[in-house]
């Protein structure tokens, strides 16, 4: 069996977005070598999200309006998590909706996907270098 | 390592439907001649789901409800993602929350289940072929 | 390739709780010898949650309230799911929020973890004896 791990970082300007990580993780997986396997990928913080949909601005932009109807940012008063001090109670709340990670099958040497299969990372609380996890195991 | 791929078909009628899969992903399993190892199967499409729960209609009919009170179908004007010409908006939501795949041990040559799990194709944008992937590996 | 198995059980005297379950799953990593592979944890029934977030009760609170909100429990007329004789439709509900399981990866013998990460039990029906599986593959 082999296995190979690689941290992708992020620094996003803005609270919130969207960053298709589809390329990054094909080229993680070319340098593992690995043909069949499993490959997982997650957020290693727990204001962000790994998930798999469509590449499409459209829908990007009902997430963002859907997940701030769920669980809106404001008032921050309203999450007992910020009297810690911090202002992202939200965030904890948006990412469990769209989860911490995704695993993908690899066959032939390549993410086995379907047509419209993209890999996200979902940002809820920016501004700082923040840290996705690619681990791939298999022959 | 072994490994094992297979992709399962459907083509549900209606918008909307939840199919137990469990007899299929036990077909898969025994196909493959794994006893030890992880069972990956994720739908392949981005307006559907595959998740545990239990076979049971009344649970269903509630999942129905609910899903649809936290994103409605109608009006479809509501979704800037079926500007595009789709009137699937709702369905891309609706996923998200009943999410993409599971992944299930395989012990001893069997999905190492507690008593009422069942695996589950949760379709919401039927009317079209569609598949799942079964991806097993271990030995 | 090496597997390990063992499930943790948990009998949670009130309805609803999160249990940091972080320890156990360590203890089984250092009792499975593997050093690169996956960890699967799931919950073995279909009214739990294991998931992966941060280790702060005010955060926990904001859970309870917000799943509350989203699925509540009370009226348990509320669900068609209740009618065959339970009372923990909501618990179906809130568990497809939080999700049935997460997969760590395992590096050089350790749960490969950014620095908020915990894994946690979340209860949604108890007073009875539940169980989680923890599988983990690899070398």
């Amino acid at each position: 069996m082999k296995s190979y791990r690689k941290e992708l970082w992020f620094n996003i300007p803005q609270r919130r977005a969207f960053v298709n990580i589809t390329p990054e993780a094909e080229r993680c997986l070319e340098e593992s070598g690995i043909a069949e396997g499993l490959m997982l990928i997650n957020a290693m913080h727990i204001t962000a999200s790994v998930f798999i949909n469509d590449d499409e601005p459209g829908l990007h932009r009902d997430y963002e309006d859907w997940l701030e109807g769920l669980a809106p940012h404001e008032p921050v008063s309203r999450y007992r998590h910020n009297r810690t001090g911090e202002d992202n109670g939200d965030a904890h709340l948006k990412r469990q909706i769209m989860g911490r990670e995704v695993v993908v099958a690899v066959t032939e040497g390549r993410l086995d996907f379907g047509p419209w299969e993209r890999i996200f990372y979902g940002e809820f609380d920016g501004g700082r270098r923040k840290r996705v996890l690619v681990k791939i195991i298999g022959e």
